[in-house]
């Protein structure tokens, strides 16, 4: 762990030319659902499916020539993973990414396509911190973490500098900003962009229900884990506690936390489906799933939404859809 | 019709922060199928789900405060239905769109729920010059034309500007630009932005094959006809024949025409949905359709290609994803 803080301005110099200004979207007719304006930060769009194409990059990007060469490790069996691999191959630092051989084959099959290494480990037998110490070492390999790195955080706050110029051009500067949340690091970056920049938008971490972490450390005063770590679609966002990092950014910036179903995460999708025209998985539509659902608990005119990621089984998108 | 000239850059500043500056996608497995680069602009994610809010907009904001205050009227089942309603529920002119009674109820609806009173006409029975005109001349209403208006391919014409910028950032500056062509405003309004912005880029309208009379009219020299009216999926670009201020911009900057199967569309819309995150409709998928499965038709080491609308039926899309 370092003590650097989070540049997000730095981040966003960095990224330029290589993220995708994702766009701010609105549909009447998700508004009429949610009874006040919805903005949808639809950063599915973002490389990779998700938004962590930025914080992997920003992380990467930062590393010397000689720490690039010797390449990057991270363990995930998702987004991050995706992000890692495709940021490697443009820049060029060899990528292991340590997967579950229980992992969906789609999510192996596209971290190899974006040109990492995938070595598997199996959850019940083998420890893949062991595996990545190992690795590392015999390699030299920097450690990727998915929130808990100045770099990473800062790389994911680009997006709320974008959402703070894109709110202000449809003519929001106060609202609620609902972040689908996991370790915070996507949450923690965009709080850390708006306090600057939107100093009327206030964070709010979305998470699943039973897994709602982050909001419960909040509400407590104290870190709190999960019971469980599975027993929801929402599988990008269930990360058991949360990060040594974020914690502070969300006692210091955050509003209280939400949660939601899976059933709300599934009509959600498929309202983004019909209006916006994204694909969205399910913990990419937590926030959207808090605006139209848990309409009660968020105040203002305009509420801002993430729609964090788009990496989703065609068999669970069915799900959405009525049809699977 | 006006011998006004399409003025592209004064379409632009009508449209600035009103219209969605939609993100230029690429990714890697597209790609590899496609076998170049393939820059997707994601006009599905404009405003009422196709390109055509642009010219809608840009048409009635050109109104004098009388002309808008009096209302516009339309034809369409379709795209332009939703992209005039909501400019004129924006812009304060109440817009009556003229539907066959047969469209499809979820379009009917949308349109409505843009804001717009849809009058329904039997095909069989009933004209809908005739009622439109009758209408026209009632209210006092404005007529705004689907392609041939030189406001709404102006307005079409935006997104050529934002073409140029954005293939420039992703390091491309010479290709062809296949666009999704009916009448042909959106492929000759990007054509006019091009040909001051990104002179080495060239404009190749896609059509559906056994509907590609503007690629056969390109060809002959004459102005053909398509043979039949209906009998694609690719219902929003089905129109009969070239527009009268179409064709000559196309015949001085276009280049020859593609033309693409069902089949075709359908594999596209599924890669779309999967790599691309974004929800494609038939006729808006005939351009990538093109740059995946006619690359032998294309050359460079880039392709640029229009996903032009999102509005699709459920069942439509479960064909795509091969549930349907």
């Amino acid at each position: 762990m370092t003590s650097e803080q989070p540049d997000v301005a730095a981040a966003r110099h960095r990224l330029a030319g290589h993220a995708v200004r994702t766009p701010l979207l609105e549909a009447p007719q998700i508004n009429a659902v949610a009874g006040r304006r919805v903005l949808v930060k639809a950063e599915c769009l973002q490389r990779t499916g998700s938004f962590k194409f930025r914080g992997a990059w920003n992380k990467l990007s930062s590393l010397s020539p000689d720490e690039r060469a010797r390449g990057v490790v991270a363990f995930s069996s998702g987004n991050h993973a995706q992000g890692v691999a495709l940021s490697g191959k443009l820049l060029n630092a060899p990528a292991v990414i340590i997967m579950p051989a229980d992992a969906p084959a789609a999510k192996i099959d596209a971290t190899r396509a974006y040109g990492a290494e995938v070595v598997l480990y199996d959850r019940d037998t083998e420890d893949r911190e062991a595996i990545g110490a190992a690795l590392a070492a015999e390699r030299g390999l920097t450690l990727v973490r998915p929130f808990d790195d100045p770099f990473v955080i800062a790389g994911q706050g680009t997006c709320g500098l974008e959402i703070a110029e894109q709110a202000a051009e449809a003519g929001v500067t106060a609202a609620d900003v609902l972040v689908c949340c996991s370790g915070g690091g996507f949450a923690g970056g965009i709080a850390l962009a708006l306090e600057t920049t939107a100093p009327f938008m206030r964070v709010r971490p979305v998470e699943p229900e039973g897994f709602d972490d982050f909001g419960r450390s909040l509400a407590t005063g104290e870190r709190v884990t999960n019971d469980r770590t599975s027993g929801s679609i929402q599988d990008a966002i269930l990360s058991p506690t949360p990060g040594e990092l974020t914690l502070p950014i969300g006692r210091r910036l955050f509003g209280p936390g939400l949660a939601v179903s899976d059933t709300q995460v599934l009509a959600a999708m498929r309202l983004a489906w019909q209006w916006l025209k994204i694909v969205v998985e399910p913990g990419g539509a937590a926030a959207l799933a808090a605006a139209l659902y848990r309409a009660d608990a968020v105040s203002g005119d305009a509420v801002i939404v993430t729609a964090s990621g788009g990496n989703v089984d065609q068999g669970v998108f069915e799900r959405a859809l009525g049809v699977g």
